[in-house]
């Protein structure tokens, strides 16, 4: 399972790209994207796909992690980031990835073992199991802990569905 | 100008593709698409994806236009609705059509020349506008009415767009 974690958003999306063999987790690629606001709702909603296209394609994505959204204050960004959403669910299809969503208690628990974690013990646990990386700096924990629930926590989901359907 | 105008849903999609020449407006292609509810939300998408982008193609599109969306009852319905928008915003930058958007208002305004038009009103301009259509059966009002808006409000908006960046 390689798996690509995305935090999206149209001023900034981290993104984290991992796999695991056995005990040995791998960091294959992560980074920030963002779009310029000078370019059109089209422009920019292109050049998140051909971003992220690359990169599934590269490292031969098999899976996609997101965590649900909800609405905030503003209803019309609610909708636009449903775009970057939509995208990520056409390259599962596209690619042939699996698409697994999470709630935000569910990365929580995954990544700390609670689910009413807050940012900073989700950033310490992160910064312990990757000191090479300035986790705080580039602003991707979020992106990193859903990458890290999708490893995890995915394949559990897996098998429960299909005892579910066995059943 | 070859306009799609789209009025999109998971469950049911009214989609309408026009040109006008003159005084001759030419309809060239419009249906319905419904998206089965028990295939994947993944699949699901790229099955919107590939019906619109074989449209776009087969008929030249060069522009696409769609109706503002605003948030109903359920906040992720109305982000699931972005993903479907989303996909729209992409087709029109892989294929070089413009994207406009028009608020509800508009739509009403620029089909029946009254910005408060009920639907009723709007059905009974469409059917006289296309007798050959059954535009009730059809459950295409909006879609239609949309593609008219863009046909003719957007050269409008562009004209107008150019004047103030002219200035």
């Amino acid at each position: 399972m390689i798996i690509l974690g995305v935090d999206p958003g149209f001023s900034f999306t981290g993104y984290c790209i991992a796999s695991q063999q056995g005990s040995t987790l791998r960091l294959l690629d992560y980074g920030v994207l963002k779009l310029n606001p000078s370019k059109s709702l089209s422009e920019r909603v292109g050049i998140f796909h051909d971003h992220m296209a690359e990169r599934i394609v590269r490292h031969q994505v098999t899976a996609i992690a997101l965590e649900t959204s909800f609405l905030g204050k503003n209803a019309q960004s609610f909708l636009k980031l449903g775009y970057l959403r939509g995208i990520l669910y056409l390259l599962a299809d596209k690619h042939k990835a699996e698409l697994m969503e999470f709630a935000p208690r569910e990365v929580k628990m995954a990544v700390t073992g609670y689910g009413g974690a807050d940012k900073e013990q989700i950033k310490t646990f992160l910064q312990r199991l990757f000191p090479q990386l300035n986790v705080e700096k580039l602003d991707l924990t979020d992106a990193i802990a859903i990458t890290l629930c999708g490893l995890w926590k995915g394949p559990v989901d897996r098998r429960m569905r299909e005892l579910y359907h066995a059943r």
